[in-house]
């Protein structure tokens, strides 16, 4: 870092050197950095800020860095700190004197911001094809299985039938939000903050619109002071992914739990169990329990940003460097994620004959009892009594509802005639027959516009 | 309890009680927990679900109901556990056997999830108000300080000089991010849950979009089992307002030295400051190191919400009782900080002397030097490494760079002319002429806009 | 849209008021508060630094005006601000000019400082005690069921057979440690402020030691600017406290899955149990989801004032002010989940034979079947191997390994000879006889010893 | 992973291998794997369970093993997943058969949790010996000091004069509190583990507490399903270094704020400050800046761990392989801070005069003017009352309190004598001769005290 030192009569200090360095982690940065970069001195050579051969042989310079950096022939020097200094001097290096022309009218603090930004795009476009992949595997699963039926649960407790399709259906509305919610952090990441300097602007006739257009940017930053200071599209893509990591977790307690012998509802394929070292028989869920596991450091990147960013004034504060490191480990823990489990999802196998019996026998129609006397007179909250009264009943004499006799019934309330044993499993799930609810005809028309959706932005993507 | 214990021999234990109970804190959803029976109620009958003149009667009575709490007049009973059994049971008490009927084709778990959205759709729309407020009064100050100068800073060192209108505007852009993000956050809380019952849907012909239109819902949730257990717009907006709070506690901490002997640029008004139990000359900025410190509670809020839903499988699991009381002391927070900063703001008084005193002189115009030299051929590296050197000199001298001489200008560079010693505070900020510069004419324009968004927002709100 | 318009124009004064108050959640410190006066008051007056007699005067005042608290007599106003302002100002009221002598040689920064930490101290004391009924309750269970077996599991899969005695005593070291850590955490709690004055120490020949002695603590504060702002004593019993509640959430966990259909180990009582608003049937694990449920609030209130703390400069700033209502939160959850958790260990039932049919069976053997080829001369190794094949072949076969016969087991290794057919559950138990394993000695050793270290320490508390 | 795949009739997916494998992280294990393997394998040789001539071989080869990682001619494989995989594969290369032997009477639970337990020893036997370092920079530098006075601050506003060495002070006891922190955790991490098995215990004549003996461990675990699935000493190394790096962030604002323009309290050696890549003139304390940010990566990660163990139930689950990354983020973090502290502490200058003119003038005594007051007799509050009415009336004057002359004094009290002008800044640090005070003496017996300590710390160590 000699070439900013100028006013320092001594080099910073071994450990200050490492302690500072981002190279290590930020060289990620350098097709951004350099896309970023090419812009600039484009800009630069067509405002006559520095004259177009020049910006011409930067350009080239540059696009040549980004190959040597690609094939892995780039020697990254940890003493010039980041990327940026790592280009730059590469550029002197190649092309001489004109390469110390590129940095002019920029700051490295509107410099780094752009490259961020870019990175965030990306990844949030990359985010939302996964996604829906993910969504894909789901409507595909529940489609394969649409006449599936396990309980529905709610505090664990199986509570009344539902479609499997319906069950997995949940998970592809809270996908639903959580494209939608990185659509909205893609708009407010989509700013181009070139320009604005190290905090003040810059004293330079430059051309903002044109170098937001050719990085693809909807608009240009306000201020320069907030632009070189603003990290909240980052904050908001790890609030995105740490919701989205939350959905995960829930589905993965299910496929962990529904792995067991207890629930035995589906059995992973092979590739996506392993074993145990010592214990042979052993088929574990290690992807989902990771997934599971994983929700809490994208939680703790979350976490840890929102510190760093409190109380620091206006405008670039060092502390900021801070960004970059957990927000490429939320990335690549959300695109692991998104890897493995639309595989893990249609390799499983659905045992439909163990859910149906659960969702058999016990107590899982009790409301629909209770229903049935509501529809036949009784008002819900003493239709709620009796059917606690009959529940009980059943229990202590150790049969479920459908071992009960139409006399047993009658004994409870006058309102039971004959056709309450024809309450069923499949009368339950079809009587629910409102948007959202779980009949056949409900799920297929969700499972349909669920299918068309996937289907138009996998084509438009 | 008694109503719903149908199938229980005891009552619960008294220390149950208390660790379950959530009257004492969920009686604060009253009016959205009645606009909801309302609503419900008044489909029902519609319907022909219960009679017509039973719906009157019901809706009557929990309008009675809602002037009873809103007075006062209202005794809630911990042992009926929340809001819901609360409001019911006083519902029976009114009007016998007809308010059991209120409960039909609904559950607990599909009107929680209504109340809580309704309430989060006002919190978020009153939190967009009072922004646009915190908004107009930094506007109104930084247009009655228009031409005030002060140092820009990075590191907390003195960087560039910047307007102080400038400086402000960037907390305008941070809080126009802020509303952009509630207002997403509303479209996805903005959704009509009730219909979805426990888990699976009701079975009941009931028509979940005229709920909705009552409530002024944008639409109906899709799936039943997601609408019961979805509490991502709870996650939303305290996502959203912990990104606030940050903003929050970096124009607190400027705030907070700006009063300091040391900064000294800004006086808070005696009514936004408090004194000391035993130090008699103190004038403490407390209102802002106390929103700075609330910014953790919100924070901690998020993260309480965040861990509670990890690796909850569907549906509703009574973890998710949780999610309020948080949520109701982020709004609180959230509500309170907005009730006193546009105060603190409109009534600080801006000490300009200072703040222009501390903006020349010394080094700020050390990169107008660096882009002196480039503008007259020098390339910007070079150049910065010259100007170093020239600071380096100045400060071994113990002068600002304006005690050079034209003399030791040249010294360091032939490419110094006599022109160089116009380069002053006033040339510097209006050479930043770009969009989002330090310029009066880029501000000014800055400052038009910021003040006709408010003024549309303030007036179609 | 007009009442919050309103309300933003309100008189500032007012909205500050409402913005700093703390006496809201603050009076609960008044015993504290009160016997931190008391001592300082009586030091006062052995010092001579007031008049005995007046130091005589202000301590009878401060207990009477405890006892009023206590009563619910008196009325705090929140124009004071805080409980001691409310305090001190009745001290006034009731003895006159004698009362304001109250506060020389002190600070409101040293006395609050000396209330949260007798506060804390206390919290700790009854953590603990709680903590102890919580082992003994487990303790309790185990000892009741010692020759309970159930299956062990990792990954939620079955993995080997071990005592049900053994399971709780896992959580009985957790709550070990957790009460070790409570424990060094009241060492760093155990420390007096008072004397600290606002930051610096105070002008006035005042008897620390003796004020620390009378209050009970172990030592006094070692430098008066760390004292007054040091909130370490806090963080460190969230700390604590967030691991103890993550120990609870696991434990949850587990009581929420044995209570399903699907596990059926335990039946909570009615008492630890709750109803459906809609499902009859339902018997739902409330407390033990609220517990997991409520890890999250304590972990966010960790994290809040982690965050509150963070970069705040010497010596007290205001934002420390936040450090009590979360820490009250956390004090309240902790209790209230000690006064659940023993009677719903103590009263639920214990589904041995269904443990005991889970535990059989199935594969949990196959470490027994490696280890038996072990110790008939294979490497482990190679042992692990010819299991899992075996393992395979009974899958195909649709038999456990208690379903292979002799000759089976010969076709995968020669090793096998007749006695390994005498590998049952109980042997596979009775093999694992090392300190820390599941022996039925082992554990009536580790309970013994667990049973006699609860007795003493609540004999001693 | 071919040799723990009995069962699987596939190979993992790749994305699979991908997301599970965690030896590019825990590679960092392996000089504890190896010791924990060679104590291992020489109990089992001793114990008869292997061959004593077997058990030579395989410690003398995992003795080369060492060496090679070490040396950097180890290749890991990534598809042996981990560092004990990797080194096990390695062992059976290098001496066939008898290496598959070392995984008797082991699991992979309680050899990680054995790796990781000597791990997390060792950082906090180097973190504690780098905090007596940075004590002895903070003494080093009060000491030479030691007569310098500036002004302290509460609220960041000039309170009361204090010695910059009682300030350094406060600073040493919070890290004492650190180490005593770091150290009870230590205490808890030092329990062997080895033992436990997969979580049930070993069936072998093991003998754990010679393997405790030889790896340096005080004492064994108790219970097996708690010891592999135990992480409580993880969790408590993370806060303790949270609550130590929160510390470190107090101490960098200042840093922060006293290199400042305004502060000007100290100047940071060049060692130990940047430069800007566009302001020449800039020198910025961006190691203090980066401390205070990385706070935020320290609390994340205990955030992560703590929200990953929320709710998993006995005993291992893949999950808890998310302990090691954060761990190492925060030792590496911590480190890296103790690195350079020590040394811009050291070699940053000390502007004593202007610390001294910022505790002068102005109005930090009027506490010691109220305090004359009472000691003339006036009761605390009325001192408090007049000298705050002193105060204003020099604010209004544009005095400082040394500007007023007797006779203002005498207008507000007639208790005010010809001695109320010996009040200096001396006067009131030499007044607060309490432990822990200001005062010279006091100050001077502090650094003694620690002096003392840090030198029998760093003999011992």
């Amino acid at each position: 870092m000699n070439n900013i030192r100028g006013r320092f009569k001594k080099a910073a200090a071994q450990s200050v050197q490492t302690y500072t360095a981002s190279v290590q982690y930020d060289w990620m940065l350098y097709p951004y950095d350099i896309a970023g970069s090419v812009a600039h001195a484009r800009m630069l050579g067509k405002q006559g800020i520095i004259k177009p051969a020049e910006a011409k042989k930067i350009i080239n310079a540059l696009q040549q860095i980004q190959k040597e950096i690609a094939s892995g022939k780039f020697v990254f020097n940890p003493e010039l700190e980041d990327i940026h200094m790592n280009v730059e001097a590469r550029l002197v290096e190649k092309i001489g004197d004109v390469g110390k022309k590129l940095h002019t009218a920029r700051s490295r603090n509107d410099q780094v911001a752009v490259d961020v930004r870019l990175f965030v795009r990306d990844a949030i476009t990359h985010t939302i094809v996964g996604i829906r992949y993910l969504q894909q595997a789901l409507v595909q699963v529940a489609t394969a299985n649409k006449d599936v039926i396990l309980p529905g649960y709610t505090h664990v407790q199986r509570a009344q039938p539902v479609l499997l399709a319906h069950h997995f259906l949940a998970y592809f509305e809270m996908l639903e939000r959580d494209i939608a919610r990185f659509e909205d952090a893609f708009a407010r990441a989509d700013v181009m903050p070139l320009g604005s300097g190290a905090l003040a602007g810059v004293a330079y006739n430059i051309d903002r619109e044109s170098v937001a257009k050719e990085l693809g940017f909807s608009t240009v930053s306000k201020n320069s002071m907030d632009a070189v200071s603003d990290r909240d599209f980052i904050l908001e893509f790890e609030a995105a992914a740490s919701i989205f990591m939350m959905h995960i977790s829930r589905l993965s307690e299910e496929l962990v739990y529904w792995s067991s012998a207890e629930f035995d509802f589906i059995e992973l394929d092979d590739a996506y169990a392993t074993g145990s070292s010592i214990m042979p028989q052993k088929k574990n869920p290690d992807v989902a329990e990771l997934a599971r596991g994983k929700t809490g450091r994208v939680y703790g990147n979350l976490m840890a940003l929102l510190t760093t960013m409190k109380g620091l004034p206006l405008a670039y504060n060092r502390d900021m460097q801070e960004d970059k490191e957990q927000l490429f480990d939320t990335v690549q823990t959300v695109f692991g994620t998104l890897d493995v489990f639309p595989g893990m999802l249609l390799t499983m196998k659905i045992k439909a004959d163990k859910m149906k019996k659960a969702a058999g026998g016990g107590y899982l129609l009790a409301t629909d009892i209770a229903d049935y006397l509501v529809k036949n007179g009784e008002s819900f909250r003493s239709a709620h009594e009796i059917t606690g009264k009959l529940v009980n009943f059943a229990v202590k004499n150790g049969v479920g509802l459908d071992g009960l006799t139409l006399t047993a019934y009658k004994h409870f309330s006058p309102r039971f005639k004959r056709d309450v044993m024809n309450i069923s499993v499949e009368s339950s799930i079809a009587a629910r027959d409102n948007i959202g609810g779980t009949t056949k005809k409900q799920v297929a028309k969700q499972l349909a516009a669920a299918a068309a959706k996937i289907k138009k932005a996998l084509t438009e993507s």
